[in-house]
């Protein structure tokens, strides 16, 4: 088995640390519980490791195929997507009046990150169709709902967004395309696309495209774009697919890694002008795709964790089967190279970041699903600010740590990490764009700085370092080693972001490029606190537990004192680098580079 | 022009930092001026930047095939490789007696650095057949130094370095090629050997194998392997070439990246035996691999500085070129991404991280000339141990930061950087070798630990640690906020290595798994801290000269002040987790992954 999904840790995790039991108390939730989660989960496991894991090498191996405008996906992909839409799991998280199953986000994450670590290039179909539900869903009118949106839950469709255009890459600003109104209360959509991921496939009957353009007349910028529903066949009142509407994929890049994923060029309205219909309202279409691009983005981050862990799983057996060197401590002949002290370093490097990007990702899906669910609407407003704070870091800081870790994955496998066949060089090179898409990690970072941290003075940022402060109070009633290292680094950790914090609310305004040139470094000085905190918060639990199941709980204590050991001390580091680097960054004049 | 050779910090670092006049003084060396090295430079630079760096994209996107057990290059290969050995190139470092032109390496050391900038791939050749030569100047007999080193030396024929077996991938004393000695002295050799660099490619007239293997009774182990020159075609009294050797390419890998550099699995006597000749004494052949290795090794750090530094001149040129987005303080319209405060904050951590691998190592090529030329005895045996606490140094660190730079090469272009068109990504494949090939960053490591650390009991280590605190008494004279921060610094950067050396030697002997552990953060801190050492010599140097080249002096100021704001801080984290994780990681048992 090439994937093997991790149900104990993903269990652990959403019942110990992302509170699930509180999550199926919220109303419209009261139908989950643990029993659920997990049968839920092992059916997940099943369909992932089982049909999807397999196709991940011959994904890369024979990348999707363009010819004569029309994609074709790699051999098995198209059943597999069949059988996914079959069990119901696009529906996974949607609601179930429209044919979902209405899970909580706390059931759907670990779902999700099953499927993106079988195989991120097939996981990017699903994923890219929930962005363009849940638009749907948020600002669609009924009608377009009854239409599309049952079929896109169903599987039997699949869902694009189409942002980027050649001259524009990160800024929407610059959106070219446009729409004119026709006399049926339609629009004809015009405009060039790039980087739409599964623009074009033959997995699904339709294909239905969300696309940014201006209508006549609109605003200059971010305030003069809408949203267009524009559907790859035209489908009749009754549903039956019709016509072939003017949307045409003319090319897909030749890429990096995902290459299973086609990446295609879309021309809309080279023969006349696609059809499309008006999402929501004119000149609101930014609005929307935040919408989207908030799903997006956590399931970005989700994907950074998720091919950490393949990665690792990987390395793992790699390091117990090859045989090399003997052991420091003496051996008869070569030992297994997982004995060797920097193989494991290695291992637990990547195991320590694993496990702590799930914890917070799980633990902010749950923050998610109070803000939908929680009765209380100041609950709700609470969550909903925190969960809005953690997006940017989960998916800036596990995408950044993928890359980091799929590198350590081919390092664990010495020369045979560098030839293709051996398959550790695929992680590096798939991991490399998740970092890039959904907004890069300066543009999460800009997110986190401006309109998380400025913008309410470091309110939240401040309440999480509280709640942080609380899990070292628990550290120190716990009298032993482990506990103590760690709360000693979670607490240095934890007063290097309040300074940075402190320093970005002081002199946000003043001196804005001085700050913003620390952006990166504060999103990862979060990311690696609050990925401790969550680990200081496994340490104790695992300890309470140990003797229920002493490998898995005494791996757990090892893992979060390495995390305490090894990545919490970066905190200062890139505490040092946001208040020093900054001003140092301005003084360089851009033809002095 | 893809790739620019940066002659003005070449030569600022060679003539500032590592000493130029001292070693043109050397006995045997006073050839050699200013002047000549600068033209010296500026020749290479013509032929690299005009000759070979054009074919790098080329060998990324045709490369090396293989055929009938032969191997055919990139179209361009041959023909740039006729030119530079031509020019002379592959002369640089070797005896005027035998053709070469014997430059000081501090002269050599550049002109490499450019040729593995201009590509990767086409650079191997070369350097490996440096290793060859310099593996039969040093041990072989004075035929067969006649018969092969002059046509080594004169680029008519390449050498190969022959280690690596499928059972055996770092771990020599596995090494089962067998040598049989005939009645004529000669040997027959067999044995299957892979990653054999350029082990078969048609680019020259014959190639040299130099060949590890035992010979019947030798001992077990390391101690029983001898060296064994294979050449491809038999060689004649009066040079001329014979009959075809039983040495054949079976297949070449396909990889991760270097793609145009054949990596080839060479079979060794299937028809009969391969001729070889014993180079040197039988049983000592690791020794002489090393002579070679620790050649190979400082090549491979220079191939991390230059992939580097490529990639940082492409994401530079893109930053300038790519417009998108408005700037921070406001603008009319979009502007080049690098005004953007984190594109700058990547290009200058790119800049930082190069500028300071190149001064080590350049540092480093000088101390080696002092080795080989010094008159004094005592002189040339200090320089020695320097040299060699070093190689590993600027092995393992600028090849490890090469992968990060590069990396961050493909951020810097966004979107684009994913697609392989661009070529900023074939950096960040090129670069994943680095780490792993001519012994890994563990090997490097570990070397440093136990045979440059342990062995003295920390003294070279901390020899290097004075040399430091002298920059820092001369840091402390200058009354300027630069030199104050990196004044602090770089302190603070030299009492963690500090800590960390007596770490290590407190507890090698007891606790080697613990100490080991840590072994490639002690390699990492070693590079942090004497690279930002000479960040802190070329700070006052700049600041000096500075109405001289207010441009090239005013970014180097800023570009060290960089390194000390947000390269050094890593030091305390490198040492907290040297110190910290090796016992976790023990505790962490093999079957707990």
């Amino acid at each position: 088995m090439t994937y093997h999904a991790p149900l104990k840790d993903m269990l652990f995790v959403m019942q110990e640390l992302a509170g699930l039991s509180k999550v199926t108390a919220l109303p419209g939730l009261e139908d989950y519980d643990f029993d659920t989660a997990q049968a839920v989960l092992e059916e997940s496991a099943k369909f992932c490791e089982g049909v999807v894991a397999p196709l991940n090498r011959d994904g890369d191996k024979n990348p999707s195929t363009w010819q004569d405008r029309a994609v074709t996906t790699t051999p098995g992909f198209k059943e597999a997507f069949a059988q996914f839409a079959e069990g119901g799991w696009q529906g996974v998280i949607h609601p179930t009046e429209l044919g979902g199953q209405g899970f909580p986000k706390l059931i759907a994450t670990p779902c999700a990150e099953m499927l993106h670590a079988a195989s991120l290039s097939f996981a990017l179909c699903p994923m890219l169709t929930d962005g363009a539900i849940e638009a749907l869903l948020v600002a669609g009118s009924e009608e377009l709902k009854a239409k599309f949106a049952a079929k896109l839950i169903s599987g039997q469709w699949t869902g694009t967004m189409n942002l980027t255009e050649p001259q524009a890459g990160s800024d929407l600003a610059a959106v070219r395309s446009r729409a004119e109104p026709q006399a049926d209360g339609s629009y004809k959509v015009f405009g060039t696309k790039i980087f739409i991921t599964y623009g074009e496939h033959d997995m699904a009957e339709n294909i239905v495209h969300l696309v940014l353009a201006r209508v006549p007349g609109a605003p200059e910028g971010v305030k003069g774009i809408s949203l267009f529903l524009v559907p790859k066949f035209m489908v009749g009142d009754d549903g039956t697919l019709g016509a072939r509407n003017d949307t045409w994929c003319v090319s897909i890049e030749h890429k990096l890694g995902i290459k299973a994923s086609p990446t295609a060029v879309l021309q809309f309205g080279d023969h006349g002008g696609a059809v499309g219909y008006l999402v929501g309202q004119e000149n609101r279409g930014l609005e929307y795709m935040f919408i989207m691009m908030n799903a997006a983005r956590f399931a970005v981050g989700m994907q950074g964790i998720a091919v950490a862990d393949r990665a690792y799983q990987q390395a793992v057996r790699f390091a117990h089967e090859r045989t090399q060197s003997r052991d420091l401590a003496g051996s008869d002949g070569p030992v297994a190279i997982i004995h060797h002290p920097d193989v494991k370093r290695m291992l637990l490097t990547m195991r320590a970041h694993v496990e702590g990007a799930r914890a917070l990702a799980y633990m902010a899906a749950a923050t998610s699903d109070a803000a939908h669910h929680a009765s209380d609407a100041a609950v709700k407003a609470h969550n909903q600010v925190m969960y809005e704070f953690l997006v940017p870091v989960i998916k800036g800081f596990s995408t950044e740590m993928s890359i980091e870790m799929a590198s350590l994955g081919v390092q664990v496998h010495g020369g045979m990490g560098f030839i293709e066949e051996t398959g550790a060089a695929q992680h590096y090179r798939d991991a490399r764009i998740l970092t890039i898409y959904e907004g890069t990690t300066a543009i999460q970072a800009n997110d986190i700085v401006g309109r998380k941290t400025l913008r309410d003075k470091g309110a939240v940022a401040k309440a999480l370092c509280a709640q942080v402060a609380i899990t070292e109070q628990d550290l120190a009633a716990h009298d032993n080693e482990d506990c103590a290292a760690m709360l000693n680094a979670l607490r240095q950790g934890r007063l290097a972001l309040e300074e940075s914090i402190d320093f970005i609310v002081a002199n946000g305004k003043t001196a804005p490029k001085t700050v913003y040139a620390g952006a990166v470094n504060y999103l990862k000085l979060a990311g690696v606190v609050l990925c401790g905190w969550q680990m200081g918060r496994a340490m104790m639990i695992a300890q309470e537990q140990l003797d229920s199941d002493p490998a898995f709980f005494g791996a757990k204590v090892i893992t979060a004192r390495f995390y305490a050991d090894a990545v919490l001390p970066q905190a200062a580091a890139l505490s040092q680098s946001i208040r020093q680097a900054g001003e140092t960054t301005n003084r360089m004049a851009i033809d002095m580079f």
